[in-house]
């Protein structure tokens, strides 16, 4: 018996948006020991989350379980992959091209999950007009250029942060519609732009202030 | 007159550490445009968040601010850094030289907040015993040996989720005390190891939904 839960429409609070890849994860490794089954309990149990919050995340999914048995591992593993965004290739730029900037155009592993970067931007004379992993490095003044051919709708921020909101006002004013800003500096953009901070050294600062409180 | 506040000494929440890497790079700015006193209502304005939470966030750290001027700029800084930990190095080791953790050895910006690679393991033959940015890669086997050597206390995870779990038990059994996860794998440790989160493809899901939100 398939028991189609009534499919929550709310808007999707974050912290489920945070955990669902770790179901997703979880799944493919399922997947990966050929299993065809997984219920909530048994995810419960490898990841260490409540059962119930799990059920209650998965509601915000298209996605039916069965009686006893649970989801279908395959089925699961594509509609949360579909739900998440990682199955459509969003294009976006870079903007950028320093330490951390060079890295994540190397880092190929991001078009698995949904990001194709297809331009980076710099002033850096010695950059601009080669590539890196095949992702052409244009000068940051042929941003808008660029845009009208490029069809991008997402900017990765990467640049010093003292150009940061200025790099920022720029991509906006272009048409960007959503930054992924891995900078410290936290930037301001109008209501209708969506921002995603990354930042690896508020990372490594709640780390390093949690494993100074173990030793003492 | 310098008003010393009766400096927090509670755990430190993890949206303050948050956030207070943002005032750093706010007062950065400032200092390089020659400012020398910064108040938390400049800062207030020019990072949108309440003046009065800016105020106590900053009762955690050890500072002194005066009436009307503010925090002195260079004080302020220095005593951020400090409190993140970004002017310390913390050693670290890298486990999984993909593409993200190749990504992540070339990062030479990490060292500048604190973390230093000092070596990365890998099973991969074409590898170990290469080295990326001047940070060797040795064969996972070896790390028990290079433990006794090196002496690290944090480990990079950035393998394939198929051994996460795995990885994260050799690495505990070892002696390594914090473990950075970039996996999407949400992995289980003792309850005396800290774990920080960093899973870029979650950030991105909440990016594309939040992206697809807007535009429906």
């Amino acid at each position: 018996m398939a028991i189609r839960t009534h499919k929550n429409t709310d808007k999707v609070p974050e912290p489920t948006l945070r955990r669902l890849p770790w179901y997703l994860s979880c799944a493919k490794l399922m997947r990966e020991k050929n299993e065809r089954f997984v219920s909530s309990t048994q995810i419960s149990k490898q990841i260490n989350i409540d059962a119930s919050q799990i059920a209650k995340d998965l509601s915000y999914v298209d996605i039916a379980g069965r009686t006893r048995v649970g989801y279908e591992i395959d089925v699961l593993v594509r509609v949360l992959e579909d739900f998440l965004g990682f199955t459509n290739l969003h294009r976006a730029y870079l903007f950028g091209v320093g330490s951390l900037g060079g890295a994540l155009l190397r880092d190929s592993g991001l078009v698995h999950f949904g990001l194709q970067l297809v331009g980076a931007f710099d002033i850096n004379p010695d950059l601009v007009g080669t590539e890196i992993n095949g992702i052409p490095i244009y000068h940051t003044d042929e941003f808008e250029a660029r845009m009208q051919i490029d069809l991008v709708n997402i900017g990765v921020l990467t640049v010093p942060i003292s150009i940061s909101q200025e790099i920022t006002d720029k991509m906006v004013a272009g048409g960007i519609k959503a930054v992924w800003n891995f900078t410290p500096f936290r930037i301001r953009v109008p209501e209708h732009i969506v921002v995603q901070n990354t930042s690896l050294y508020a990372h490594l600062a709640v780390m390093f202030n949690r494993l100074n409180e173990m030793n003492t």
